[in-house]
């Protein structure tokens, strides 16, 4: 059995990366959106060629440690535009000097107990795709970078179907995941855009967003307790649905981004399949009346799966609609009961604010059936575009995204500012370009929006080009009090936004955790603090 | 205008305290509850008297800041049984040496760096209804013990209404909070038991159980950013409906019982009136039956506002039923739409599972209608219980509540054990009693169980009494997997317990915490570490 192989720099399998001809149809259609010719660049032949190791493991930790280029170069970057720049370069100058593979709690402590007596960074890795530089370490951070790939602690290991939890190890990828719940009838129905190649721990470190447009959205909603093997030894937080002693201990490490320790396992909320769906699609011509709508649904307490609003731009970026209008998606699915009453008011509220429906609404109990339409065109392109992002690098399309969430009171002014902000740093460092918006989730006080930009990147120079792009995005956000993240983290990429957003006090708290629980510094330097 | 004036150490105001007539009623109901005679204690007649104050303001704080008994007197205990039985004794032994009244947090910052200066507790104070001792701090913990009452903060500062958020002041009482939102037709919709008697600030720092029985069940849920005054400075988090950038500032604040800061103010998420409701009872014969449909109802999808479980016993207490059945109690509210799918799939459920509806279902959309039947009977014996407990406690009853949560498949054994640990320390301190038990939230992975105990009091040694059975309780709780609390917090009363259910590696980091933010160690010393 041969495995699938991974892209060397591209996002996910080798083998669903556009061959040439696809990608000079690509490059055809980036000319018409972005004016004048591109063309595929020509792969840059070799193989990775990462700085020399700089450190030795200790016998006692042979077994679970590499060295070797290939290793080191396939953990060296996330998946964010300046690392596929990179990627694409061979450019690995910040690769870690050894990859840790534990394959048990007691191996991660020692991996750690190693870097903490040696001065080494620890980076605690899980399917590596931070678009935040989450990852990379530094070179200079310390005498020597190590990785600690969680990927072997890949299982469910106990499910406990009364109160629907599970307790899953943290290297565990999305599909392994719901491939194993799905064999006792379970699903944790959290799809992050990287589902595909992303794990557990990863998610819980870094708050993803996932499946649930309403209520659920985080998934910190669906953790009830963690395992964290911290450099002072193992904190097990306990097993229970809610609690009011004291402040939650759970959420100091959800989103910690493995400053704090390493999360081996965690016991999830976990649902069986659904049964019932309904979907409809909703088009609005004015994009503030499709914003009303989604502020409607989100104040309605019917609490919508999918709530999903694409401007005009982006319905057609995710081949949804190619007519300039602005859709709302809608769903609902549940494993309890049909959904008529619910979705028929929704599309009322729809319809209130300016909308027409444009398909269904359908109802199903058979979920293939719903996979049709806009709404499963909306699935696939979903999954497809961090691929579609890759292609558009290698025919020299700068494209990137980011997100953000503010309340509603809040957004317009936020949205008129971001798409202005981006559009100036687009003409000026690429002669013009699009920029689109989304919605990803929304709350009762506010959205989730999610901007992707396109512009012409200048071979060589695409680096300083996204970096003025990004921080013109990233002011505009936090000058219209917007969050500098929903759900990508901060990672390296945004501290400098999370630094001025985070209060200064509680910034002297975290480090003061930190220390406590990381006396020697050691993991994940450069991240959150 | 007279104010309204509290009773002097029982429940809320001295004119719903029953009179002697009633509370001879009340003693023979006890009698034929628990065996032999019961009757109405003579008041203990005197005035407060607590011991002397050991500090002097400076002058700049003259003016926010009193030290005459009555109202040192006022702000001694909160309301749990040790209080009550304290307080009806004249017993103020505990009083703070002064009590401080900030009109600004310029004047909350001055009242802590002078306590901070000058080595002096200070213990935040909201409404005074702490049943865990949250507010009374030991007269040996400092040199001065200042009780810092934020009750001249009570105002609604700026609603936004797009956003349907209000900036609050922590010092509002419930009542008060909900009538100035009502004046834009919008409401907070917390309702714990203590609501009339306790403040924004003290909800939020002790992480309060409210109203909804599903999803948005403790205030934590309903808050969307902080101000709180630390010793170092003011922390204000971002006012965001989510966000994804490190570790969630908010949760480190939400249940830190005033040991880290002052909570000033807070932007909460607010809704209007609900404008449909749909109630019902089902009865069930097995309680194991009743535990099974609200389950099913917690993992439903359905979101109901109302599913309290009664036992016999409880049912019987709150005027509920009087037929030894257990009673869920089961309703939906609606801002948006009709609510006949929710409530006609949750009886469905109820049913299968074995209930028998006893009342309704019924709908409405003008809620004064829905108020009578046992939905109605329970709503207004939930907040009169507190009197009840203290007319009980005033002709001799043993009479207290604790709560848990705990994972459905833990339950059975949780309960059985808490009942049979509680009987068997009633038995031994009160020659017999009774304890019941309901649902108050309930969640896809678990259930919040709420008991109730009676036993008779020993003039003179119920301290001591008390004391045995909450510690059988207490053990019992954690040797089964619950929480100490789910809503009631820790204070002094639960932090033996705390400290075993806490990791201790996460009361290192929160130490760490608390030495970074009140470097001088005033903050409510003795509760949580």
């Amino acid at each position: 059995m041969t495995e699938r192989a991974r892209h060397p720099w591209a996002w996910g399998w080798a083998d669903k990366f556009p061959d040439d001809a696809a990608r000079r149809g690509l490059a055809q259609l980036a000319g018409a959106m972005l004016g004048g010719g591109f063309e595929p660049a020509p792969p840059v032949r070799g193989v990775p060629a990462p700085p020399a190791s700089r450190v030795r493991p200790p016998d006692s930790l042979a077994e679970v440690v590499a060295a070797d280029d290939a290793t080191r170069a396939a953990r060296t970057y996330g998946k964010g535009y300046p690392d596929l720049v990179r990627g694409a370069r061979l450019d690995y100058a910040a690769a870690p000097d050894l990859v840790a593979r534990p394959r048990s709690e007691a191996e991660v402590a020692a991996v750690l107990d190693w870097c903490s007596s040696a001065g080494l960074a620890a980076v605690p890795f899980g399917g590596g795709t931070s678009v935040v530089g989450g990852t990379e370490c530094a070179r200079d951070a310390a005498p020597g970078v190590v990785c600690v790939d969680l990927g072997a602690l890949d299982r469910v290991l106990e499910v406990e179907p009364i109160s629907r939890t599970a307790r899953i190890q943290a290297g565990t990828f999305g599909p392994s995941l719901d491939a194993q719940l799905g064999a006792h009838g379970l699903t944790l129905r959290h799809y992050p855009q990287s589902y595909e190649f992303s794990t557990l721990g990863g998610w819980l470190a870094t708050r993803a967003g996932g499946h649930y447009a309403t209520v659920y959205t985080h998934i910190d909603d669906l953790c009830e307790s963690l395992r964290v093997v911290t450099p002072r030894g193992v904190i097990a937080t306990p097993r229970l649905p809610a609690s009011g002693a004291g402040p939650a201990p759970d959420r100091m490490f959800l989103g910690s981004e493995g400053i704090l320790g390493v999360i081996t396992e965690a016991w999830m909320r976990v649902v069986p399949r659904p049964r019932w769906r309904a979907s409809a699609s909703v088009k609005f011509r004015a994009f503030a009346d499709g914003v009303r709508a989604a502020r409607l649904l989100a104040q309605s307490g019917l609490h919508p799966t999918n709530c999903r609003l694409l401007d005009g731009n982006e319905a057609r970026l995710h081949r949804v609609s190619f007519d300039g209008a602005n859709v709302l998606l809608l769903g609902f699915e549940s494993a309890d009961h049909p959904l008529e009453a619910w979705m028929a008011r929704a599309v009322e509220l729809a319809r209130d604010a300016g909308g027409e429906v444009s398909a269904g609404p359908t109802f199903s109990d058979d979920s293939a059936k719903l996979r049709a339409g806009e709404a499963g065109s909306w699935r696939q392109a979903f999954l497809d575009a961090p691929y579609l992002q890759s292609a558009l690098v290698s025919v020299g399309v700068l494209a990137d995204t980011f997100e953000t969430a503010c309340t509603w009171d809040r957004f317009d002014a936020l949205h008129a500012g971001v798409v202005s902000a981006v559009t100036a740093a687009l003409q000026d460092q690429c002669g013009g370009g699009v920029v689109s918006c989304r919605f990803t989730h929304v709350y009762p006080d506010g959205p989730a929006p999610y901007y992707t930009f396109l512009g012409r990147a200048r071979p060589g120079d695409e680096l300083a080009q996204w970096k003025t792009i990004k921080a013109a995005a990233s002011d505009a956000l936090l000058a219209h009090g917007g969050t500098i993240t929903h759900h990508h983290a901060v990672g390296r990429v945004h501290k400098p936004w999370y630094d001025r957003e985070r209060p200064p006090l509680f910034a002297e708290a975290l480090a003061a955790v930190k220390r406590t629980l990381d006396p020697a510094g050691i993991l994940n330097p450069g991240v959150l603090l």
